[in-house]
């Protein structure tokens, strides 16, 4: 066995090489900590119809290795999906298909940071930006945010901040849509702000918009990459919350210098072309529909936390009412330690994400989110009430 | 659109991001360039049934990232298969899926490789490697070969002048089953002195086994990383070749220390889970079928190349005659410039790749690989008499 070895390998190393040690994922009895959409409304047997047409038509392609940007006839519905829903006029050639929306993120970072290089997020940021982020030795810096978004004025003090000290803020990166964790949606003024801020300091941004599909009340707002027209914008989007994470699909738009930078970290060549045709072909007909039927799930699901919540915790607790998405961001009084409490909540069943592990300056100990997309309804409500119960016991939540 | 960008990114591109600039796949009448299988054994069907299949038992999976690591059943048929093929003792927690072995070498180059850093490989080697290293800026030079592998005594000095040089050697890479793209098979006696000599200086090896399966004809040598119990040598294998490119499954066999660091460059999630479980469950019962079937295919298109080599080439030309895998090296006289050539030859219908793209050094202009995975038997003969006419033409062969 290869597993310890006596062979030393410690003078070979490269510098950037940090040693990556993940557990194998854990499911909590009610979990709510990792995010993933209901299994119920996966759409199985149309991925499996549609690979199978797919294959008969085009299959021998196989044989081929993927072009670089991944299988064009998916970045022409990726690009008839962005006029259509986000009033993006983009061409396939601006498109780039990645194993899911993280890689994208990672090859922008990538191309984009050197180490201390300032980044800025939202106050709360999702874990595989940030651990990205710090991957490549960037100074991550948040900016504090409302229940509308970015707060201009702290988002203008922190640039003014990072340029008195001499430091360029290589790009802005934010999740404007059902953002993960804090559930709420950027409205139209923040983004224009947001936008204007940061074009005083010429910096980019970057927006990630991978839930705005799961919309299941209110209305759209529209995309700031629609609100740019200098290229200032970078976009990336994904097939994991509406046909399923484990296809590993996701894109970026990005000008085509920035592409190709980007290119240059892009390992294992073109994307995954077999789950790309059945994608592809599912999408054409069914995708639409298939993300109706997913929205009206999660409606159930965000009504029945929402409603246990207020059944359990009433006056104790804070939370978001996310119109779409799949995230819940519980605020208990600030001297309650989710974070310390999580280990302990996990093992008694329920299984929830804490602040810190979402805020780049560690901050939120006493918050938590608390994912509503894979349980049933029932089980949320079960869990939430489950949760109570825990927190009680614990002293943690006073009865 | 964001094609061309008013924004300028000048200032903002990290110092290891270079532009990748690529265009799409091009393909000759008589394409014996791109190197990929024949698109009429690929189990197309099997595939989609496969999926269908494993989608019903467990599809609902899909609704889970999958484990960093690739999906566990997938990596225990992979550890039964290098046990009963390539005497490797090794378990699932030893082997990482990756989106091909592309990325696994990809991984392991940026794991263990700075700027400046030297790196061995055969006399020629595969461009995707070659460019991997000189991404990560490594100083790459070539150990010379004959038809049995490395020669040793080149190995030996090569790693003597680097020692001189105050410099250390971070690795040997090695494809010792049906070079790519010498096309032979590096003898027992070979690799024990390989690992003699690499053991001496205190330097990993990287076996990329990716061809090793397209056996068609003498016996299997055993692996090297079989012949070594420090942990010294590190493996790749590839779905690529067995299964079909398109469903971009490779893995990596490492030390866990290296598997750890390699993990940190790893975009993108664990591997397409959609792909692994259509492959798993296909691999099950049929991968050792198939591959019989593949390969008495492609042994009736090696035939048919070195008889039309020998028809059309006569004494003109030397070339290997593998045992196995998907390429023919040809050898013209030294002063015949088969690089110059190569796009004319294309432009009149018959494709290669010039030995000076193998090359860490550039040399090889009078080499070509010719490949013989992807034409029929038929084509194969028609588009070597037809490269020797355009050659004759041209007055490159002469008649």
């Amino acid at each position: 066995m290869a597993t310890s070895s006596p062979f030393n390998y410690n003078s070979l190393y490269s510098q950037l090489s940090v040693p990556v040690v993940r557990g194998e994922n854990r499911h909590a009895k009610y979990d709510f900590a990792v995010a993933y959409p209901d299994p119920e409304t996966l759409p199985l047997e149309g991925l499996a119809d549609s690979l199978k047409v797919a294959l008969e038509r085009e299959g021998k392609d196989l044989a081929l290795y993927p072009v670089a940007a991944g299988l064009p006839a998916l970045r022409e519905w990726v690009a008839e999906k962005l006029a259509r829903d986000r009033n993006m006029n983009v061409g396939v050639d601006d498109i780039v298909l990645t194993s899911g929306s993280g890689e994208a993120i990672s090859m922008l970072i990538a191309a984009l940071t050197d180490p201390g290089d300032v980044l800025l997020t939202e106050e709360y940021v999702y874990l595989g930006t940030l651990r990205a982020m710090r991957r490549f030795g960037a100074d991550v810096r948040s900016v504090k945010c409302d229940d509308e978004g970015l707060i201009p004025e702290d988002l203008e003090s922190t640039l003014a901040t990072v340029a008195a000290e001499g430091k360029k803020v290589k790009f802005l990166y934010t999740i404007p849509a059902f953002q993960n964790p804090l559930g709420w949606t950027m409205s139209l003024e923040r983004r224009v702000k947001t936008l204007e801020i940061t074009g005083k300091y010429g910096v980019p941004v970057l927006e990630d918009d991978c839930y705005v599909d799961l919309r299941f009340e209110g209305e759209d707002v529209t995309s700031m990459h629609s609100m740019d027209d200098s290229g200032r914008v970078l976009y990336v989007g994904s097939f994991s919350k509406i046909v399923a994470p484990g296809v590993r699909l996701g894109y970026m738009v990005a000008p085509q210098e920035v592409i190709q930078r980007a290119m240059s970290f892009k390992g294992g060549g073109g994307v995954n072309q077999f789950a790309a045709l059945a994608v592809q072909e599912f999408a054409k007909d069914s995708m639409y529909s298939h993300i109706q039927e997913q929205n009206d799930s999660l409606r159930v699901k965000r009504d029945a936390m929402l409603a246990a919540l207020g059944e359990n915790f009433g006056d104790a607790a804070q939370w978001s009412k996310p119109e779409g998405g799949l995230y819940v961001w519980l605020e208990m009084p600030e001297d309650i330690d989710l974070a310390a409490f999580q280990e302990q909540s996990f093992n008694e069943g329920v299984g929830y994400y804490n602040g810190t592990m979402f805020s780049p300056e560690g901050r939120g100990a006493n918050c938590a989110r608390l994912c509503f997309g894979h349980p049933t309804a029932e089980t949320v409500s079960e869990g939430v009430a489950e949760m109570a119960r825990i927190f009680e016991r614990h002293g943690v939540l006073k009865g």
